[in-house]
């Protein structure tokens, strides 16, 4: 699967001249949105099921600055998918191919009763194509 | 009434460093939500009677610049309440009384149904109390 | 030119489920930065040659709410360019064609002694290259 | 020391209609930049002595969701400080007092020839000052 392609925005930046550390966090969740359009499970699909997705945790540590316009290569890899929590990990490269960041979330699903699903039970298709993240 | 009070955060500012300009629109809805409730009318009132409030429109016009950890005065004045829309203006300045930036905002009023509210003959109370913005 | 297309993200909206008003004005930017590169003048090029170009102001007229994952086509045109000032007028479409909202910005460009430019004037190749977005 | 308190704005929620999980991030940086004042170095004095603060590292395990108009409270303490590295720990409470999310940043501290500073050695006063966090 191709990564994830996204293009540093001005109001990505802060006073130190380079993109504020917290837009990183979003952009884990555009690539994650990208990646879980492409193996057939947009959010879309998700909630018009009536499952609601929380994040449980995020952790990214910052290897090389971005700076404004340059385009930055993410790409998004199944790390753990047990019980009822998915972890999927994040690689950002700038265009010369250097790490800019790696990083991972962990997610639950929840049903509409607002309880967490069992993924391999509960939602085994959904399983399945995030093995294309593999 | 007092004036809103917003201290600059770090991750407001831009490469130019200082506020990157789309945050003062976001103030603006800071000052807003303080002084509705401050007038009795909290957001999550009218939320809690099923009324959404859309922005139709804002405009801002930015005088001087601000920095990381400078205090921002912003006083909210009721510009116009007619029909279905209410206008409202803003005015904000820095710690040394010098004028930062202009805007207004307008708004209507949506009931459970949808449709659009004629404010002072649905929402009669909420319109006395806007009179405290006048 | 091709209209800027900005995919809608899910950290864009808010708890009315819809896109958060201020991002169209931060989407006013991305369709700026892509037209002034568009014509052969990256903001970029502008900071190269120690040239600051401040936001004036910023209206904008919201017609049709945007969801999340929704495809926005931003137009760009320029709307006067006289004396220190340069106006934009933006409007954007869904992918129905339905409009969506529509804003204008305003800018001044300063040199590197910190004085507004007079744009025919001291930019006469950049002003040339803005006839494109006429 | 008083805990940082943070009002939740309008726009940091998302469609889910809770707070977006990328704004803890920045209410962590919001939090940090408060106790560094208040033990007597605020940002701008690390920056006035040419000394930059990258951050190297962030993580945030979510609890508990937010809601609009929710008041945060943030308690930072120092877990951390030796070599070139400052790791800050942080948890934050709602209202009720039940935990919302608890995280922690890793910082260095780069000197004007851009170079890590040792932090025993190089800011003596600055580590004396961080043990009130501890």
């Amino acid at each position: 699967m191709d990564p994830y392609q996204h293009c540093v925005h001005y109001y990505e930046t802060d006073k130190m001249g380079i993109v504020h550390h917290s837009n990183y966090i979003r952009w884990m969740e555009e690539a994650r949105v990208y990646v879980l359009a492409q193996v057939g499970w947009p959010f879309e699909k998700l909630e018009s099921m009536g499952i609601a997705s929380p994040v449980l945790s995020v952790e990214c540590r910052y290897k090389t600055a971005c700076a404004f316009a340059e385009t930055i290569f993410i790409t998004v890899k199944l790390e753990e998918l047990q019980g009822v929590r998915l972890r999927l990990a994040y690689e950002m490269r700038n265009a010369a191919g250097k790490l800019v960041c790696e990083g991972s979330t962990e997610h639950c699903f929840l049903g509409e009763n607002g309880r967490p699903l069992r993924l391999t039970r509960d939602l085994p298709e959904f399983c399945e194509a995030l093995q294309q993240l593999a």
